[in-house]
Protein backbone atom coordinates (compact mmCIF):
# COMPACT_ATOMS: atom_id res chain seq x y z
CA UNK A 1 0.00 0.00 0.00
CA UNK A 2 0.98 3.44 -0.98
CA UNK A 3 2.04 5.79 2.03
CA UNK A 4 -0.87 7.67 3.39
CA UNK A 5 1.20 10.45 4.51
CA UNK A 6 2.26 10.91 1.20
CA UNK A 7 -1.31 10.46 -0.41
CA UNK A 8 -2.55 12.78 2.00
CA UNK A 9 -0.05 15.53 0.51
CA UNK A 10 -1.14 14.77 -2.90
CA UNK A 11 -4.42 15.05 -2.08
CA UNK A 12 -3.90 18.23 -0.25
CA UNK A 13 -1.91 20.05 -3.33
CA UNK A 14 -4.76 18.69 -5.51
CA UNK A 15 -7.17 20.53 -3.63
CA UNK A 16 -5.83 23.70 -3.41
CA UNK A 17 -5.55 23.45 -7.18
CA UNK A 18 -9.52 22.68 -7.28
CA UNK A 19 -9.79 25.51 -4.79
CA UNK A 20 -7.58 27.92 -6.69
CA UNK A 21 -9.74 27.85 -9.91
CA UNK A 22 -13.27 27.77 -7.33
CA UNK A 23 -12.43 31.08 -5.65
CA UNK A 24 -10.81 32.82 -9.15
CA UNK A 25 -15.13 32.52 -10.11
CA UNK A 26 -16.05 32.85 -6.65
CA UNK A 27 -14.59 36.34 -7.10
CA UNK A 28 -16.23 37.21 -10.38
CA UNK A 29 -19.45 36.29 -8.55
CA UNK A 30 -20.90 39.91 -9.17
CA UNK A 31 -20.69 38.87 -13.36
CA UNK A 32 -22.40 35.62 -12.80
CA UNK A 33 -24.87 37.03 -10.46
CA UNK A 34 -25.94 39.10 -13.35
CA UNK A 35 -26.10 36.69 -15.56
CA UNK A 36 -28.62 35.05 -13.25
CA UNK A 37 -30.90 38.01 -13.31
CA UNK A 38 -30.60 38.42 -16.92
CA UNK A 39 -31.72 35.21 -18.19
CA UNK A 40 -30.21 32.32 -16.50
CA UNK A 41 -26.91 31.90 -17.36
CA UNK A 42 -25.24 31.44 -13.81
CA UNK A 43 -25.25 27.50 -13.96
CA UNK A 44 -23.06 27.47 -17.30
CA UNK A 45 -20.54 29.59 -14.78
CA UNK A 46 -20.88 27.41 -12.10
CA UNK A 47 -20.64 24.32 -14.50
CA UNK A 48 -17.19 25.84 -16.14
CA UNK A 49 -15.97 26.74 -12.10
CA UNK A 50 -16.95 22.66 -11.69
CA UNK A 51 -15.10 21.65 -14.66
CA UNK A 52 -12.14 23.54 -14.67
CA UNK A 53 -11.50 22.61 -11.00
CA UNK A 54 -12.27 18.90 -11.83
CA UNK A 55 -9.35 19.12 -14.61
CA UNK A 56 -6.92 20.58 -12.52
CA UNK A 57 -7.45 17.77 -9.63
CA UNK A 58 -7.74 15.64 -12.19
CA UNK A 59 -4.73 16.72 -14.50
CA UNK A 60 -2.08 16.87 -11.32
CA UNK A 61 -3.51 13.33 -9.81
CA UNK A 62 -2.64 12.01 -13.20
CA UNK A 63 0.90 13.29 -13.35
CA UNK A 64 1.76 11.93 -10.13
CA UNK A 65 -0.22 9.21 -10.44
CA UNK A 66 -0.79 7.71 -13.91
CA UNK A 67 -1.96 4.20 -13.17
CA UNK A 68 -4.71 5.25 -10.47
CA UNK A 69 -8.73 5.47 -11.74
CA UNK A 70 -10.58 8.46 -11.09
CA UNK A 71 -14.11 9.29 -10.22
CA UNK A 72 -15.50 12.62 -9.67
CA UNK A 73 -18.90 14.59 -10.22
CA UNK A 74 -18.08 15.80 -13.99
CA UNK A 75 -16.81 14.29 -16.49
CA UNK A 76 -14.92 11.34 -14.63
CA UNK A 77 -17.83 8.76 -14.92
CA UNK A 78 -16.51 5.79 -13.79
CA UNK A 79 -17.52 2.08 -13.18
CA UNK A 80 -14.19 0.68 -12.22
CA UNK A 81 -15.07 1.72 -8.54
CA UNK A 82 -13.37 -1.60 -7.27
CA UNK A 83 -9.93 -0.78 -8.71
CA UNK A 84 -7.17 -0.77 -6.80
CA UNK A 85 -6.12 2.56 -6.72
CA UNK A 86 -9.06 5.04 -6.63
CA UNK A 87 -9.09 8.71 -6.01
CA UNK A 88 -13.03 10.32 -5.74
CA UNK A 89 -13.15 13.92 -6.25
CA UNK A 90 -15.71 16.66 -6.14
CA UNK A 91 -14.79 19.31 -7.34
CA UNK A 92 -17.30 21.76 -6.25
CA UNK A 93 -19.45 20.35 -3.08
CA UNK A 94 -22.21 23.03 -2.15
CA UNK A 95 -22.94 24.37 -6.11
CA UNK A 96 -25.97 26.54 -4.57
CA UNK A 97 -24.21 28.16 -2.30
CA UNK A 98 -21.23 28.57 -4.38
CA UNK A 99 -23.54 30.18 -6.90
CA UNK A 100 -25.79 32.35 -4.29
CA UNK A 101 -22.11 33.63 -2.99
CA UNK A 102 -22.56 32.16 0.22
CA UNK A 103 -18.90 30.71 1.48
CA UNK A 104 -19.89 27.29 2.01
CA UNK A 105 -18.99 24.77 -0.24
CA UNK A 106 -16.07 22.63 -1.18
CA UNK A 107 -13.18 20.62 -2.65
CA UNK A 108 -13.27 16.99 -1.73
CA UNK A 109 -10.92 14.77 -2.55
CA UNK A 110 -10.37 10.80 -1.32
CA UNK A 111 -7.73 8.36 -2.18
CA UNK A 112 -9.43 4.42 -2.30
CA UNK A 113 -7.18 1.67 -1.55
CA UNK A 114 -9.17 -2.07 -2.86
CA UNK A 115 -12.63 0.02 -1.44
CA UNK A 116 -11.76 1.57 1.48
CA UNK A 117 -10.54 5.34 2.44
CA UNK A 118 -6.97 5.82 3.06
CA UNK A 119 -6.51 9.93 2.87
CA UNK A 120 -9.04 12.44 2.52
CA UNK A 121 -9.01 15.99 2.30
CA UNK A 122 -12.03 18.66 2.32
CA UNK A 123 -11.18 21.88 1.52
CA UNK A 124 -13.74 25.02 1.77
CA UNK A 125 -11.37 27.55 0.16
CA UNK A 126 -13.68 30.38 0.78
CA UNK A 127 -13.12 30.43 4.44
CA UNK A 128 -9.00 28.71 3.96
CA UNK A 129 -10.69 25.76 6.56
CA UNK A 130 -9.33 22.39 6.05
CA UNK A 131 -10.07 18.88 7.27
CA UNK A 132 -8.03 16.23 6.58
CA UNK A 133 -7.68 12.77 7.27
CA UNK A 134 -5.28 9.44 7.10
CA UNK A 135 -6.40 5.98 7.54
CA UNK A 136 -5.08 5.17 10.94
CA UNK A 137 -3.67 8.16 11.18
CA UNK A 138 -6.67 10.38 12.36
CA UNK A 139 -8.85 13.72 11.76
CA UNK A 140 -7.38 17.27 11.42
CA UNK A 141 -9.07 20.66 11.37
CA UNK A 142 -6.42 23.18 10.63
CA UNK A 143 -3.47 20.55 11.45
CA UNK A 144 -5.56 20.54 15.15
CA UNK A 145 -6.57 16.88 15.66
CA UNK A 146 -10.05 16.33 16.49
CA UNK A 147 -12.98 13.73 17.61
CA UNK A 148 -16.45 13.65 17.97
CA UNK A 149 -18.50 15.39 20.39
CA UNK A 150 -19.59 12.58 23.21
CA UNK A 151 -23.43 13.64 23.67
CA UNK A 152 -24.98 10.54 24.57
CA UNK A 153 -28.71 11.15 23.89
CA UNK A 154 -30.62 12.96 20.70
CA UNK A 155 -32.01 15.54 23.21
CA UNK A 156 -28.36 16.81 23.83
CA UNK A 157 -27.62 16.55 19.88
CA UNK A 158 -27.14 19.58 16.84
CA UNK A 159 -27.96 17.30 14.07
CA UNK A 160 -27.29 19.01 10.09
CA UNK A 161 -29.52 17.39 7.35
CA UNK A 162 -29.46 17.94 3.64
CA UNK A 163 -32.12 17.56 0.64
CA UNK A 164 -31.28 15.70 -2.36
CA UNK A 165 -32.60 17.06 -5.70
CA UNK A 166 -35.76 15.59 -6.21
CA UNK A 167 -38.87 17.36 -4.61
CA UNK A 168 -40.93 14.74 -4.30
CA UNK A 169 -41.76 11.95 -2.05
CA UNK A 170 -37.56 12.01 -0.80
CA UNK A 171 -38.06 15.66 0.58
CA UNK A 172 -41.45 15.11 2.44
CA UNK A 173 -39.73 11.87 3.64
CA UNK A 174 -36.64 14.47 5.10
CA UNK A 175 -39.00 16.48 6.48
CA UNK A 176 -40.78 13.56 8.09
CA UNK A 177 -37.39 12.79 9.52
CA UNK A 178 -36.91 16.35 10.79
CA UNK A 179 -40.23 16.31 12.93
CA UNK A 180 -38.89 13.19 14.20
CA UNK A 181 -35.70 13.82 14.95
CA UNK A 182 -37.41 17.05 16.68
CA UNK A 183 -40.01 14.75 18.95
CA UNK A 184 -36.64 13.55 20.29
CA UNK A 185 -36.18 16.91 21.80
CA UNK A 186 -32.97 17.58 20.22
CA UNK A 187 -31.03 20.52 20.06
CA UNK A 188 -31.26 21.74 16.33
CA UNK A 189 -31.77 21.17 13.49
CA UNK A 190 -28.91 22.65 10.61
CA UNK A 191 -29.00 22.75 6.80
CA UNK A 192 -25.76 23.94 5.39
CA UNK A 193 -25.60 23.05 2.11
CA UNK A 194 -23.05 21.46 1.42
CA UNK A 195 -22.44 17.34 2.78
CA UNK A 196 -18.53 16.85 2.27
CA UNK A 197 -18.10 19.99 5.04
CA UNK A 198 -21.41 19.12 7.37
CA UNK A 199 -19.25 15.43 7.81
CA UNK A 200 -16.65 17.20 8.62
CA UNK A 201 -18.64 19.16 11.19
CA UNK A 202 -19.05 15.62 13.09
CA UNK A 203 -15.82 14.63 12.95
CA UNK A 204 -14.83 18.27 14.97
CA UNK A 205 -18.01 17.49 17.31
CA UNK A 206 -20.25 20.34 16.27
CA UNK A 207 -22.54 18.57 15.11
CA UNK A 208 -23.91 15.45 16.94
CA UNK A 209 -25.52 13.29 13.64
CA UNK A 210 -25.95 13.99 9.90
CA UNK A 211 -28.60 12.96 7.47
CA UNK A 212 -29.47 13.19 4.37
CA UNK A 213 -31.53 10.45 2.06
CA UNK A 214 -29.85 10.38 -1.28
CA UNK A 215 -25.71 11.20 -1.89
CA UNK A 216 -23.44 10.30 -4.51
CA UNK A 217 -20.22 8.98 -3.83
CA UNK A 218 -17.99 12.02 -4.39
CA UNK A 219 -20.02 13.91 -1.80
CA UNK A 220 -19.77 11.59 1.11
CA UNK A 221 -15.86 9.76 0.05
CA UNK A 222 -13.66 11.88 1.94
CA UNK A 223 -16.03 13.06 4.77
CA UNK A 224 -16.65 9.20 5.39
CA UNK A 225 -12.63 8.73 6.68
CA UNK A 226 -13.29 12.19 8.69
CA UNK A 227 -15.84 11.22 10.43
CA UNK A 228 -14.19 7.39 11.22
CA UNK A 229 -10.63 9.19 12.19
CA UNK A 230 -12.71 11.31 14.42
CA UNK A 231 -14.31 8.56 16.28
CA UNK A 232 -17.72 8.29 14.54
CA UNK A 233 -20.15 6.38 12.65
CA UNK A 234 -20.89 6.40 9.44
CA UNK A 235 -23.42 4.30 7.44
CA UNK A 236 -26.36 3.95 4.93
CA UNK A 237 -29.67 5.26 6.42
CA UNK A 238 -30.06 1.71 7.04
CA UNK A 239 -27.29 0.91 9.40
CA UNK A 240 -25.68 -0.76 6.96
CA UNK A 241 -21.83 -0.55 5.58
CA UNK A 242 -21.21 2.37 2.85
CA UNK A 243 -20.23 1.06 -0.67
CA UNK A 244 -18.78 3.41 -3.35
CA UNK A 245 -22.41 4.19 -4.58
CA UNK A 246 -25.28 6.72 -4.65
CA UNK A 247 -26.79 5.89 -0.65
CA UNK A 248 -28.62 7.35 1.86
CA UNK A 249 -26.01 8.35 4.59
CA UNK A 250 -26.26 8.85 8.55
CA UNK A 251 -23.30 9.70 10.13
CA UNK A 252 -23.21 10.28 14.26
CA UNK A 253 -20.37 10.78 17.19
CA UNK A 254 -21.13 6.72 17.46
CA UNK A 255 -23.08 6.77 20.28
CA UNK A 256 -26.12 8.41 18.71
CA UNK A 257 -26.44 6.39 15.82
CA UNK A 258 -28.98 3.57 16.67
CA UNK A 259 -31.13 6.38 17.78
CA UNK A 260 -30.59 8.11 14.72
CA UNK A 261 -31.03 4.73 12.43
CA UNK A 262 -34.11 3.66 14.38
CA UNK A 263 -35.72 7.28 12.53
CA UNK A 264 -33.86 7.56 9.36
CA UNK A 265 -34.46 3.50 8.87
CA UNK A 266 -38.19 4.30 8.69
CA UNK A 267 -37.99 7.28 6.60
CA UNK A 268 -35.17 6.41 3.94
CA UNK B 1 -32.78 63.46 16.26
CA UNK B 2 -29.25 62.04 17.61
CA UNK B 3 -26.41 61.42 14.67
CA UNK B 4 -27.02 58.51 12.95
CA UNK B 5 -23.19 58.01 12.22
CA UNK B 6 -22.47 58.51 16.35
CA UNK B 7 -25.22 56.01 16.64
CA UNK B 8 -23.53 53.56 15.03
CA UNK B 9 -19.93 54.22 16.36
CA UNK B 10 -21.49 54.01 19.75
CA UNK B 11 -23.46 50.51 18.83
CA UNK B 12 -20.73 49.10 16.89
CA UNK B 13 -18.59 49.25 19.92
CA UNK B 14 -20.84 47.80 22.10
CA UNK B 15 -20.83 45.02 19.23
CA UNK B 16 -17.03 44.59 19.94
CA UNK B 17 -17.35 44.65 24.07
CA UNK B 18 -20.04 42.10 23.87
CA UNK B 19 -18.16 39.76 21.12
CA UNK B 20 -15.34 39.85 23.43
CA UNK B 21 -16.93 38.21 25.63
CA UNK B 22 -18.68 35.71 24.30
CA UNK B 23 -15.28 34.54 22.49
CA UNK B 24 -13.66 34.59 25.67
CA UNK B 25 -16.53 31.89 26.50
CA UNK B 26 -16.14 30.04 23.05
CA UNK B 27 -12.96 29.63 22.87
CA UNK B 28 -13.02 27.98 26.48
CA UNK B 29 -15.42 25.39 24.58
CA UNK B 30 -14.04 21.92 25.58
CA UNK B 31 -14.57 22.71 29.10
CA UNK B 32 -18.42 23.79 28.24
CA UNK B 33 -18.74 20.36 26.08
CA UNK B 34 -17.33 18.62 28.52
CA UNK B 35 -19.63 19.41 30.96
CA UNK B 36 -22.63 19.49 29.15
CA UNK B 37 -21.83 15.55 28.65
CA UNK B 38 -21.55 15.25 32.35
CA UNK B 39 -24.43 16.48 33.31
CA UNK B 40 -25.80 19.11 31.57
CA UNK B 41 -23.99 22.69 32.88
CA UNK B 42 -23.45 23.73 29.38
CA UNK B 43 -26.72 25.88 29.88
CA UNK B 44 -25.39 27.30 32.88
CA UNK B 45 -22.17 28.10 30.67
CA UNK B 46 -23.83 29.92 27.92
CA UNK B 47 -25.91 31.45 30.25
CA UNK B 48 -23.24 32.97 31.69
CA UNK B 49 -21.96 34.62 28.55
CA UNK B 50 -25.56 35.80 27.21
CA UNK B 51 -25.79 37.88 30.66
CA UNK B 52 -21.88 39.02 30.90
CA UNK B 53 -22.18 39.95 27.29
CA UNK B 54 -25.08 41.71 27.66
CA UNK B 55 -23.96 43.50 31.19
CA UNK B 56 -20.83 44.61 28.66
CA UNK B 57 -23.41 45.99 26.28
CA UNK B 58 -25.40 47.65 28.60
CA UNK B 59 -22.98 48.87 30.87
CA UNK B 60 -21.72 50.85 28.02
CA UNK B 61 -24.44 52.25 26.36
CA UNK B 62 -25.76 53.27 29.32
CA UNK B 63 -22.48 55.51 30.01
CA UNK B 64 -22.73 56.98 26.82
CA UNK B 65 -26.50 57.75 26.94
CA UNK B 66 -27.94 57.58 30.54
CA UNK B 67 -31.16 58.32 29.67
CA UNK B 68 -32.12 55.82 26.97
CA UNK B 69 -34.30 52.70 27.47
CA UNK B 70 -32.57 49.62 26.97
CA UNK B 71 -34.52 46.31 25.41
CA UNK B 72 -32.69 43.26 25.62
CA UNK B 73 -32.66 38.95 25.59
CA UNK B 74 -31.23 38.57 29.37
CA UNK B 75 -32.20 41.33 31.76
CA UNK B 76 -33.57 44.21 30.24
CA UNK B 77 -37.09 43.55 29.94
CA UNK B 78 -38.92 46.65 29.16
CA UNK B 79 -42.48 47.82 28.64
CA UNK B 80 -41.63 51.11 27.35
CA UNK B 81 -41.08 49.69 23.56
CA UNK B 82 -42.80 53.13 22.51
CA UNK B 83 -39.13 55.39 24.15
CA UNK B 84 -37.85 58.02 22.27
CA UNK B 85 -35.07 56.62 22.84
CA UNK B 86 -34.46 52.49 22.59
CA UNK B 87 -31.59 49.86 22.33
CA UNK B 88 -32.94 46.79 21.28
CA UNK B 89 -30.24 44.37 21.99
CA UNK B 90 -29.22 40.55 21.53
CA UNK B 91 -26.29 39.79 23.65
CA UNK B 92 -25.94 36.22 21.75
CA UNK B 93 -28.07 35.37 18.36
CA UNK B 94 -27.08 31.56 17.86
CA UNK B 95 -27.02 29.97 21.43
CA UNK B 96 -27.07 26.36 19.65
CA UNK B 97 -24.52 27.26 17.50
CA UNK B 98 -22.36 28.62 20.16
CA UNK B 99 -23.01 26.00 22.63
CA UNK B 100 -21.74 23.34 19.57
CA UNK B 101 -18.97 25.19 19.08
CA UNK B 102 -20.16 26.28 15.46
CA UNK B 103 -19.16 29.91 14.40
CA UNK B 104 -22.62 30.85 13.17
CA UNK B 105 -23.63 32.91 16.16
CA UNK B 106 -24.11 36.92 17.03
CA UNK B 107 -24.48 39.97 18.64
CA UNK B 108 -26.97 42.28 17.23
CA UNK B 109 -27.65 45.89 18.72
CA UNK B 110 -30.07 48.64 16.58
CA UNK B 111 -31.19 52.03 17.96
CA UNK B 112 -34.97 52.80 17.60
CA UNK B 113 -36.12 56.36 17.82
CA UNK B 114 -39.59 56.88 18.37
CA UNK B 115 -40.30 53.52 16.89
CA UNK B 116 -37.99 53.45 13.86
CA UNK B 117 -34.41 52.31 13.13
CA UNK B 118 -31.68 54.08 12.85
CA UNK B 119 -28.78 52.27 13.28
CA UNK B 120 -27.63 48.77 13.58
CA UNK B 121 -25.17 46.47 13.77
CA UNK B 122 -24.95 42.70 14.26
CA UNK B 123 -21.32 41.21 14.74
CA UNK B 124 -19.97 37.55 14.19
CA UNK B 125 -17.16 37.62 16.26
CA UNK B 126 -15.81 34.03 15.29
CA UNK B 127 -15.65 35.13 11.87
CA UNK B 128 -14.93 38.57 12.41
CA UNK B 129 -18.09 39.63 10.34
CA UNK B 130 -19.69 43.21 10.61
CA UNK B 131 -22.81 43.88 9.62
CA UNK B 132 -23.58 47.78 9.94
CA UNK B 133 -26.45 50.27 8.99
CA UNK B 134 -27.90 53.17 9.33
CA UNK B 135 -31.07 54.15 8.27
CA UNK B 136 -30.82 56.12 4.83
CA UNK B 137 -27.04 55.43 4.90
CA UNK B 138 -27.04 52.25 3.14
CA UNK B 139 -26.11 48.48 4.60
CA UNK B 140 -22.37 47.59 4.69
CA UNK B 141 -20.12 44.24 4.99
CA UNK B 142 -17.47 44.85 6.23
CA UNK B 143 -17.32 48.18 5.37
CA UNK B 144 -18.63 47.04 1.56
CA UNK B 145 -21.52 48.92 0.84
CA UNK B 146 -24.09 45.90 -0.09
CA UNK B 147 -27.57 44.94 -1.65
CA UNK B 148 -30.26 42.88 -1.86
CA UNK B 149 -30.16 40.24 -4.77
CA UNK B 150 -32.13 40.80 -8.08
CA UNK B 151 -33.74 37.56 -7.93
CA UNK B 152 -37.41 38.11 -9.29
CA UNK B 153 -38.78 34.55 -9.09
CA UNK B 154 -38.56 31.60 -6.40
CA UNK B 155 -37.49 29.56 -8.63
CA UNK B 156 -34.37 31.62 -8.92
CA UNK B 157 -33.64 31.76 -5.21
CA UNK B 158 -31.67 30.63 -2.03
CA UNK B 159 -33.84 30.70 1.46
CA UNK B 160 -33.17 30.83 4.43
CA UNK B 161 -35.85 30.04 7.52
CA UNK B 162 -35.81 29.23 11.69
CA UNK B 163 -37.31 27.37 13.46
CA UNK B 164 -38.99 28.62 17.05
CA UNK B 165 -38.40 26.77 20.24
CA UNK B 166 -41.68 25.40 19.38
CA UNK B 167 -41.83 21.44 18.93
CA UNK B 168 -45.74 21.39 17.82
CA UNK B 169 -47.80 23.18 15.21
CA UNK B 170 -45.23 25.90 14.69
CA UNK B 171 -42.60 23.25 13.80
CA UNK B 172 -44.64 21.69 11.56
CA UNK B 173 -46.27 24.70 9.86
CA UNK B 174 -42.51 26.07 9.30
CA UNK B 175 -41.83 22.23 7.63
CA UNK B 176 -45.05 22.95 5.55
CA UNK B 177 -44.04 26.10 4.23
CA UNK B 178 -40.62 24.35 3.61
CA UNK B 179 -42.37 21.55 1.52
CA UNK B 180 -44.35 24.50 -0.46
CA UNK B 181 -41.50 26.56 -0.88
CA UNK B 182 -39.85 23.90 -2.19
CA UNK B 183 -42.41 22.83 -4.67
CA UNK B 184 -41.94 26.20 -6.19
CA UNK B 185 -38.90 24.68 -7.38
CA UNK B 186 -36.54 26.89 -5.13
CA UNK B 187 -33.01 26.30 -5.26
CA UNK B 188 -32.57 25.49 -1.58
CA UNK B 189 -33.41 25.94 1.44
CA UNK B 190 -30.53 26.97 4.79
CA UNK B 191 -31.33 26.82 8.19
CA UNK B 192 -28.26 28.45 9.41
CA UNK B 193 -29.25 28.62 13.18
CA UNK B 194 -28.65 32.71 13.87
CA UNK B 195 -31.35 34.61 12.28
CA UNK B 196 -29.84 38.04 13.30
CA UNK B 197 -26.98 36.49 10.41
CA UNK B 198 -29.91 35.13 8.14
CA UNK B 199 -31.23 38.38 7.60
CA UNK B 200 -28.07 40.13 6.94
CA UNK B 201 -27.51 37.44 3.93
CA UNK B 202 -30.58 38.75 2.55
CA UNK B 203 -29.29 42.26 2.47
CA UNK B 204 -25.48 40.92 1.19
CA UNK B 205 -27.80 39.67 -1.44
CA UNK B 206 -26.77 35.50 -0.36
CA UNK B 207 -30.49 34.56 0.50
CA UNK B 208 -33.56 35.63 -1.55
CA UNK B 209 -35.82 35.41 1.68
CA UNK B 210 -35.87 33.89 5.00
CA UNK B 211 -39.03 33.19 7.03
CA UNK B 212 -39.36 32.03 10.66
CA UNK B 213 -43.17 31.69 12.42
CA UNK B 214 -41.60 33.71 15.84
CA UNK B 215 -38.91 35.70 16.40
CA UNK B 216 -38.21 38.17 19.50
CA UNK B 217 -37.62 41.67 18.60
CA UNK B 218 -34.51 41.35 19.48
CA UNK B 219 -33.85 38.75 17.25
CA UNK B 220 -34.98 40.93 13.96
CA UNK B 221 -34.27 44.74 15.46
CA UNK B 222 -30.91 45.25 13.61
CA UNK B 223 -31.56 42.55 10.73
CA UNK B 224 -34.15 44.51 10.13
CA UNK B 225 -32.37 47.76 9.18
CA UNK B 226 -30.03 46.06 7.19
CA UNK B 227 -32.53 44.03 4.97
CA UNK B 228 -34.31 47.68 4.09
CA UNK B 229 -31.26 49.78 3.89
CA UNK B 230 -29.75 46.91 0.93
CA UNK B 231 -32.92 47.60 -0.63
CA UNK B 232 -35.06 44.42 0.65
CA UNK B 233 -38.71 44.40 2.43
CA UNK B 234 -39.46 42.82 5.98
CA UNK B 235 -42.85 42.17 6.98
CA UNK B 236 -44.50 39.54 9.13
CA UNK B 237 -45.86 36.73 7.95
CA UNK B 238 -48.59 38.51 6.65
CA UNK B 239 -47.29 41.48 4.76
CA UNK B 240 -47.63 43.32 7.72
CA UNK B 241 -45.48 45.73 9.50
CA UNK B 242 -42.91 44.82 12.12
CA UNK B 243 -43.40 46.21 15.56
CA UNK B 244 -41.33 46.16 18.23
CA UNK B 245 -43.42 42.77 19.45
CA UNK B 246 -42.31 39.11 19.32
CA UNK B 247 -43.70 38.40 15.78
CA UNK B 248 -43.17 36.14 12.66
CA UNK B 249 -40.67 37.68 10.24
CA UNK B 250 -40.56 37.17 6.57
CA UNK B 251 -37.75 39.18 4.64
CA UNK B 252 -37.03 39.57 0.89
CA UNK B 253 -34.88 41.28 -1.78
CA UNK B 254 -38.58 42.99 -2.11
CA UNK B 255 -38.76 41.06 -5.62
CA UNK B 256 -39.71 38.40 -4.19
CA UNK B 257 -42.05 39.70 -0.86
CA UNK B 258 -45.55 38.92 -2.21
CA UNK B 259 -44.92 35.36 -3.58
CA UNK B 260 -43.77 34.67 -0.04
CA UNK B 261 -46.08 36.33 1.41
CA UNK B 262 -48.31 33.88 -0.17
CA UNK B 263 -47.05 31.34 0.97
CA UNK B 264 -45.90 32.29 4.64
CA UNK B 265 -49.96 34.10 5.20
CA UNK B 266 -50.78 30.35 4.67
CA UNK B 267 -49.00 28.97 7.20
CA UNK B 268 -48.19 30.95 9.84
Amino acid sequence: MLDPASLLQTATHAARLGGDVLMRYYLDGVEIRNKSAAGGKSYDLVSDADIESEAAIANFLRSVYPDHELLGEESLSNNRTDAEHLWIIDPLDGTNNFAHQMPQFAVSIAYYHEGHPVASVVLNPARDDWFTATRGGGAFHNSRKVSVSDADSLSQSLLGCGFYYDRGPMMRNTLAAIDDFFSRDIHGIRRFGAAAIDLCYIGCGQFDGFFEFKLAPWDFAAGRLFVEEAGGKITDAKGDELKINPSSVVASNGKLHASMIEITSQRA
